[in-house]
């Protein structure tokens, strides 16, 4: 046991623990969700202790060996050890304080360690003087969370891309197939299935496009603003070269924040960043419900679509297989507009010089991020890949319906082709054999105008046959 | 290894593995949160089998010496035994059909293994035809929700008393502590600490009844409703007993809902509960933000309050303490309101005769229901019972206010204390001189009136002094 | 023109207008939504000024002749008159202030008038010394949101009991309509449509419940509370009779809340009514969605449901009639979901004595009652009353599913029934068909088992004719 | 009284009006809010018509001079005439077929009635043959509300840029007003109020830039979708035509989607536009509630600002003012949030090939940016261009913080620096004082250290004397 204190007292500490007094400290206070702090926000805080370790070195502000010693430590912590020695909660109080000093420690003792000193040797490395310095746990936090942002939002991307990509090579696969579109769950017009897949990946494309310039707030940070945003302790020097350090660290580029008071005070950028993915999310649950809704059956539902079987759907009913791919894709995407009101209350309760409600924010958006990521690449891989189509159901729904006659409007006007339509509907025949009985149009010239080409595409269906223009 | 198989096919199976193949599909298909499955939800599902085995007993229809290994692996498992062979992720597809099946597929190789048998002899016990006996995913899965809604809801009622005791003794602790009243963050009346306290322990008196009556929901359950609530397979008989089994494995009365379809296909029950903790939390919310207010300074705010120091509050400034507890209630109860929405989204997307979107559900009930009870217990645990008032500044404030001019308002009319306080503001003078000054009262007067005991209860300060009742 | 002033200084009034300067501030001030208050909300704020005026009388301190004059003047207000001349914009400052300061003005100018002075005499009747008499805008502008939240209330709980009404007929009407059941959108088991009519109506009974104890609170009133909730210039015989006379004058009992303060400060109640509605629009919204679901088609989906046609679906689709009325009661749960919201930012932001978001949460509030009851209204008169079932098609799918083999799970066990499912898929051909091919039962006993009558009540199909009961 | 009819039969319909059967059905079937559409909807949703008609006689398919009776009747209704002639609800179900038949009515009967024929002629002009000619309510209503939204975008944005014209007014104004800094709403250490109105500045700046680039979405519409997004009955040369001409109409550049059918499914663009004010809302949240804070008191809170009074704040506290223009902006913003949720729940329900939600959604989006200019407006008019600053109580705050402590972080270290806070609290001193008793640093090494220049500029206060660098 080696013994540390901070201006609250003196605590014991065992030996073997990289992180001290005010871990402990937060350990004690914060047992909230027993859960961790996301690896990934681990390495980027300690990123973001390596490249102020790098600039404070250059300022000359920084002793070296010490800067060497904190920079080997992050680079260990950057490679994923340690990771065992971050144990707060991520819902904490103090707008992070806790983790920021949980990693100053760990910084701290592993570079004493690197350097051959005991642990706790704190007047050699010193957590706040040496690991923090120059920082505050207001600019060194926010801009962990950008980082962890940036890292997180690649897969993120990534996997909604391979979404885009798979509905649209369905949209070429699918390019032939007619079938019924629906508007109000009622009979339309045809459209091919292909078009439909064309149309999600259209959706998904503008929600990768949303959250790549959301992301574009994150490369702004705020080191350098220390306590209040005024910059209070930090060399304009240092100001500079962190944001470039950092850059190098990350392989991203960060920009100094024109104004570091507005970045230390305002959390928006993050509601912006959530609100992409909730809006992204909005799309997926439209997409996921309209593939239940195709495959809806086998017998008794629309039964356009068969989803790979991916397990037995039922304790009780056998052979019934359920659609939960896209079930836990909906399901995700509600905790992702669940996590994204948090994060809104979060966000609307800063005071001041500071939004403290950080922690919160953070946790919800790294699970989002996570969530979402995984909800997509397994709608990709558990259904997607291997979805079929059950073309003898398309063309069977769209041969019994009557919505087809939308495509005559131009040739016959709405008032006539509403009372095809309602004949049709009342006395339960196919709608071409009332036009040929009524004499309305050759069979030759309806078979024209009701081809699948010239119902899908833009135009008016038969217009090379259309008598009456000015209708 | 050994084989198993289900109607996809035959899967290898790890021999030292309790769960089996439907088990493991559902671990290929669900990689969302990383997370487990709360242990209570486990320890709630394998009760409800427990109470199933039973009632299935004594219909006859479950062999006795089946039923009994089935009932000692369900003790097993409420015991805590076997806790990791509960690998499904919260969030997945299928209503919870995944975790049903991992219980029945446990369940039925624990049984197996307790009889003798090595597991997978499932033509011995079947995951199906007897763990899951008379029973459907649709009614075992929001049944075991229920039973660990009513675990999870007495520590978490618990806390919140600790709270409302905690705030009635500091009521009665503060009761002659005056302070400024304010309202619209703007001076207005005195009022007493001790009643401050004791309008916080009233609101969350409510919150703990609101609660308390929103659970009463959970003890109506849908076990016997099976797959669309029909209660095909599901004997009379044994519907009757499996809630009184129920009961006695939990120890809480369990009733069997009137109309077993509704209870299937409507999830509205969980919104109720979510609700009340939401409700709560914004009550709890206001608190910790004025404990917060009350607290700030410590010299340059309001300073009314000590919190205790618990954490050095600040990287880089020292000597700072932050009020972290308070700030970490605030950041639970966000996620208590985000969570609620998730838990919205999901009770809304119900279709036909089931809500599928059952387990996001439950994962955000159940950590509403722990992050809720901790945040509450640390705020009395780490805040309030150390709670220390600055009397000198309540005074202080006191002193300086003009807002006691209210309480001559029957003596003096709206109109000439308009003016009264008027003339206190732009001369920056204390409205009792002013009084004076115009002989609108005697000092003695002014004292009667203006005392603590005046102002502080209900009626006109100084009714015994008072002039022109018709005022 | 006349003048008027207060301690901001003096104003021209229009001599025909019965507000006065506090009012046209407010005009001046807020110009957010463009929309009135509601005129039961005005109402309700005129019989909390007869109210108070009453018990104001009774403890001598308001002059009779002047105290008549306000309640004349309040009574005017409650039929209706004046309706006019409440101008301020809901969405305001100052938790109502505005409002109240209306109220107060204009009472008293209708009292001067009754009493035969001209307008502005506040000499004579003061709208602060007089119509407001022990009272603040703190307690009597919450106060009225009761008393309003309990005149809407009642018109809203009608609507749900009419729709519960009218489901409750459907039950009867088509229990013995057999259709199939479906869970995850997939063929599951039969069930009457009578039965999911009653489970609609049984969903919908737990929300006129819920609605109707949230209201509870709505009966608890802080008049008296007067500033800050300590009842400065309330005289405890006023606190008590303005209770009984608000009672007398709305027809509804009202109870002093035990604590004043805590009635002032919090705003919970107000979120619990909300919670109510808001939960209660998540089953509608799900019935809606059925609806919608059934009623696909008319040729191209479920079309169970035929809903009555109540306008031209489409400018450009001849023919086609859409679900309106069923999406017109989904958008409006939407709003009530997102006013929830509101009103949930709006409790959450009280702060010390007095929560001033009130006025934002009573518009919230007051809207959803009033949409809430025309959406589901519009439901039932123009949807529910006239529905129709097309029987046929119910038939139609019951006989192609292949979900009836869990009838059979109980013969033939979890195993057998697999198979004989994936039989049926893959060959497409008719399950029983397959049975009888195998031998498995006889025709008789099969006939027997899946009967309408033996699948929809609880219990084992087929259980006299049952084998291996140990299966 | 003239006879209309459609396909659900025959209606009269009073000479005077402009709308037809089709109107007359939708206010049988809607009564839900009894608000009104829009008025800049109405406009814009004959721009679109107007535009469509001017596309159709370019292709030749409309007469010139029926589609010139139409724009002329177009142009009526963009100048504001015949504004009582649109009664529906602006919740309505259908898509909003209901309004865009009202147009589609009332256009066609002014257009006859500007060629000299009675109302109701519909063989000359009919309303679904001539005035909705190759559109669909699935793409004229979307691109009204497109059209509408960038309307109503422009005074909003011209809001937020006033604001933030203003408080950088403000923060010139205030550069030298030296205030203390607040994190945790615990002392921090000093910033100038100029800098706290520069960072408000900054981050509504951010907002603009957000809105402005969700509204980019706004541009690119659906026209030519018609039913289902394939464009049947539209001509690619009417399609390409009509993007023109509603740019011409509009005097706005509008493009036409590349994917149609993802236009007409999806309505992500419009949950885009209204995160970006709601992200805005939460900027403003914030700054309004730290507006509040700072002018609390006036004798018992912070009370560095000032705010111009405009109301009496109390009808029972005289000479109370309250901060009443700033809680009107918190509340607008609470409603923009909640009816961000209402739209993104609109959103989320989309099924196929439409979005049936879509007045509800576009109901809330005009009534948020309508509002949220408003509520800008107001605190720009009635708080902040009259605002002033008690610069003696700024002052008075600062010199008797202990926060200043942080600058001398470089020169004495952590440890020292903890220790001289902990000191001055303890025993209630100025944190000078004991610096110089310790003689820790010279007077004028601390004053200068110390000096307003020095602590709120990047940088170590007092490099110049550094001792040592390397701490």
């Amino acid at each position: 046991m080696r013994k540390e204190h901070d201006f609250l007292g003196e605590l014991e500490v065992a030996d073997e623990l990289y992180y001290g007094v005010q871990t402990i400290r937060a350990l004690e206070n914060f047992h909230i969700t027993g859960k961790h702090i996301d690896p990934d926000f681990i390495k980027s805080l300690a990123m973001v202790k390596k490249a102020a370790a790098m600039a404070n070195m250059k300022t000359g502000r920084l002793n070296v060996s010490i800067g060497k010693a904190i920079v080997d430590a992050a680079d260990d912590v950057i490679a994923g050890k340690l990771a065992d020695q971050f144990p707060v909660d991520p819902i904490q109080g103090g707008a992070g304080t806790s983790l920021n000093m949980n990693m100053n420690e760990v910084l701290a003792n592993r570079g004493l360690e690197i350097m051959g000193h005991p642990k706790g040797s704190y007047d050699i490395i010193n957590p706040n003087n040496h690991v923090n310095m120059a920082q505050s746990t207001n600019d060194a936090f926010p801009t962990a969370i950008k980082v962890c942002a940036i890292i997180k939002s690649k897969p993120l991307i990534d996997s909604l891309q391979r979404l885009v990509d798979e509905l649209e090579k369905k949209a070429d696969e699918y390019s032939t197939i007619l079938k019924m579109g629906r508007t109000h769950l009622q009979d339309a017009v045809p459209i091919t299935l292909g078009q439909e897949m064309g149309a999600y990946a259209s959706g998904i494309r503008r929600g990768i496009k949303r959250i790549k310039s959301a992301m574009e707030g994150a490369h702004v940070i705020n080191m350098g603003a220390t306590a209040v945003g005024t910059g209070l302790n930090a060399e304009p020097s240092y100001i500079h070269d962190v944001a470039y350090e950092l850059s190098e660290v990350v392989g991203e580029p960060f920009y100094t924040a024109e104004n570091l008071i507005d970045a230390t005070n305002n959390t928006d950028i993050f509601a912006d960043i959530s609100s992409g993915m909730k809006v992204t999310a909005l799309v997926l649950i439209k997409m996921a419900n309209d593939f239940r809704f195709m495959a809806s059956g086998p017998r008794c539902g629309i039964g356009e679509l068969k989803l790979p079987p991916r397990q037995p759907g039922s304790s009780i009913m056998p052979g019934k297989v359920n659609p939960v791919i896209a079930e836990v894709l909906n399901q995700v995407c509600y905790q992702v507009c669940g996590n994204d009101l948090t994060i809104t209350l979060a966000v609307e309760n800063g005071q001041f010089e500071l939004n403290v409600m950080e922690p919160v924010l953070a946790y919800n958006l790294f699970n989002n991020m996570c969530y979402l990521k995984n909800g997509v690449n397994t709608f990709v891989d558990r259904l997607l890949v291997d979805l079929e189509v059950d073309r003898d159901q398309c063309a069977y729904w769209l041969n019994r319906s009557v919505g087809i006659v939308t495509a005559l409007l131009p040739h016959l006007g709405y008032e006539v082709c509403s009372d095809l339509a309602k004949e049709a509907y009342n006395e339960n025949r196919a709608i071409r054999d009332i036009i040929l009985e009524r004499g309305l149009l050759t069979e030759a010239e309806m078979n024209h105008i009701l081809s699948p080409e010239e119902m899908t595409k833009p135009g008016i269906a038969g217009q090379d046959v259309l008598k009456n223009s000015g209708n």
